[in-house]
């Protein structure tokens, strides 16, 4: 059937029904609900006092091409990368609205599906799906706003890093890049690394838990990598007002990268949307991190004063600083897939 | 010059620039911001206990047509279009979050004209804009989510409507369509009334402080004009579970309508996007609300049990139920503009 058919409401009914079977009243997000999806907008009961709220926006040929991710996998990273800004903060998610623009000639089972592994994603998160908005748009557009509070005092920022403060990353970078250049054809791999880049690259998985442990262990400064490697840390850098240098050796690159890719470097350095959490804190407090979390954590260099105008500054294995480009994805100026 | 060659991140800059400039230290919302624009998710402290969120779309030649609406008006509606839905939950807006999806070859000035005027109207309500996002699409899509508080305890609900209330309406019905209309060729009118019109349906103006005053008046019915004026009391009847009978001679149509517009009355039963309240309530609590309000409040009906499936009935001037299509906006089936 096409969603011509199903019609508007017909489908906030799919997406009603489909909420609140995949409820679980253990969910603090859930029980403290006053208004569901359903009316003019949603409200809940807050026992926080520090909330949060994010946004983010995925557009059909800008962000993702069709023959390269299934529609669950839309629908899970569409809700991954949102979850990743909460991540960022060291924030707890809590609710969610979904505004979806689509062309009636899709097909409605496609749209079930992207909805079902958006509501399946944030609940293995104890999101509550708690409003949205339906459109018809000639190409698709997905936006999801986030609403998540802080447990403690602490947020994880952009704005706090200080010379002396090493730099570290969690997992490994370049992986998503590397996936999306072997989804478009520029590598041919074996099917299980083929099929581990392919995951990298359409189901990211935010790093909620370890946001929430970067602040129980101290850390104040932290952002996701999603723009890439430079790109963010040099976000970090203007917001802090600081430098940055990175040595090449120690970024951490997978091997299944290093062994398909020539560009591996490129890829680590610049190819963005591995939701990897980078953050910036003293040595003692990184050591702490190091034996609190359980995925790789990897210190790449430090902080500086504040003063060439090049914000980072990129190390090779002769000690040596190379040259790079400021890199990383901007909209408007980049092109469309 | 052109979008794609201020860029992105020359396009956040402006943003950033524009609301701290808009910035009034007195707004609470100001007040209580930790990590404003700039950073992964916004955070603010939280003094209400309960809060609500809301998200509305406008997408490019379904909701508006860049040949009948100018780049300030569009920045305004797509922010009273959120505001309202704040309104129809007798709440306080807070915070705003702006995705933008737009493509490269606008011209910057005309981005820089919708995104001021987003500004001001957000200001003029005492919201802080505190989040959003930006990416290159093919055709604009303009996402907004508000973020807002109640004062007291008690919200405007679609729920809760019972049979003996009787229905209101603020304001005149049919104006925004009627416009829309006029805009589209259809009608020739005087200079004033041309204006009158247009207004009414590029600016309308969120019934913010009305929807205040119906909470404190006891109020607990309510929801904004969007759709048509039968297709929203139709969602209050079937979420409430009651039907409706209204009286086609009370609802209060401009006489400028009536005056140049033969479809008169169908603009006031389906034209939608007056973002008037629709309230259903006691007669007691009624009278209150007529005396509180500044601006037309009239009785169009009252709510009856739930009985036949047809959920609104429409009674003539003879007294006899008139025929009624379903009526409103259904996107995916309608079609674009």
């Amino acid at each position: 059937m096409m969603l011509s058919e199903l019609g508007e409401f017909g489908l906030i009914e799919f997406i009603q029904k489909s909420v609140t079977k995949s409820r679980n009243a253990h969910f603090a997000s859930w029980k403290h609900l006053l208004v569901d999806t359903g009316d003019d907008a949603a409200a809940w009961q807050s026992n926080s006092h520090i909330q949060m709220a994010t946004t983010d926006t995925m557009v059909q040929d800008t962000h993702f091409d069709l023959r390269f991710i299934t529609w669950e996998e839309l629908g899970y990273k569409a809700m991954a990368v949102n979850l990743s800004d909460i991540a960022a903060m060291g924030g707890m998610p809590e609710y969610a609205l979904i505004s979806l623009a689509l062309p009636g000639e899709l097909d409605v089972e496609a749209i079930h599906k992207l909805i079902n592994s958006m509501i399946h994603l944030a609940g293995e998160f104890g999101v509550a799906i708690v409003g949205g908005n339906l459109a018809a748009a000639p190409n698709i557009v997905i936006t999801i706003t986030i609403i998540g509070c802080s447990k403690g005092k602490t947020l994880l920022r952009r704005s706090t890093a200080s010379p002396g403060n090493q730099i570290a990353v969690t997992g490994h970078l370049g992986l998503s890049a590397a996936g999306l250049e072997m989804l478009k054809g520029k590598a041919s791999l074996n099917p299980e690394t083929s099929d581990f880049l392919r995951r990298a690259h359409v189901q990211p998985i935010p790093r909620i838990k370890e946001g929430q442990i970067l602040v129980e262990c101290g850390v104040n400064t932290a952002i996701d990598i999603s723009d890439g490697l430079i790109a963010d840390l040099n976000h970090i850098c203007e917001s802090s007002k600081v430098n940055a240098r990175i040595e090449l050796e120690r970024i951490p690159i997978h091997p299944s990268i290093k062994a398909n890719f020539s560009n591996y470097k490129q890829l680590a350095l610049h190819g963005g949307e591995d939701y990897e959490l980078l953050f910036i804190a003293d040595k003692t407090i990184i050591t702490r991190v190091k034996q609190a979390l359980n995925c790789p954590v990897t210190v790449i260099g430090d902080i500086t004063e504040e003063e060439s105008p090049q914000r980072v500054i990129i190390i090779d294995s002769k000690g040596k600083a190379i040259s790079c480009k400021k890199g990383g994805w901007e909209h408007f100026k980049n092109g469309i897939l």
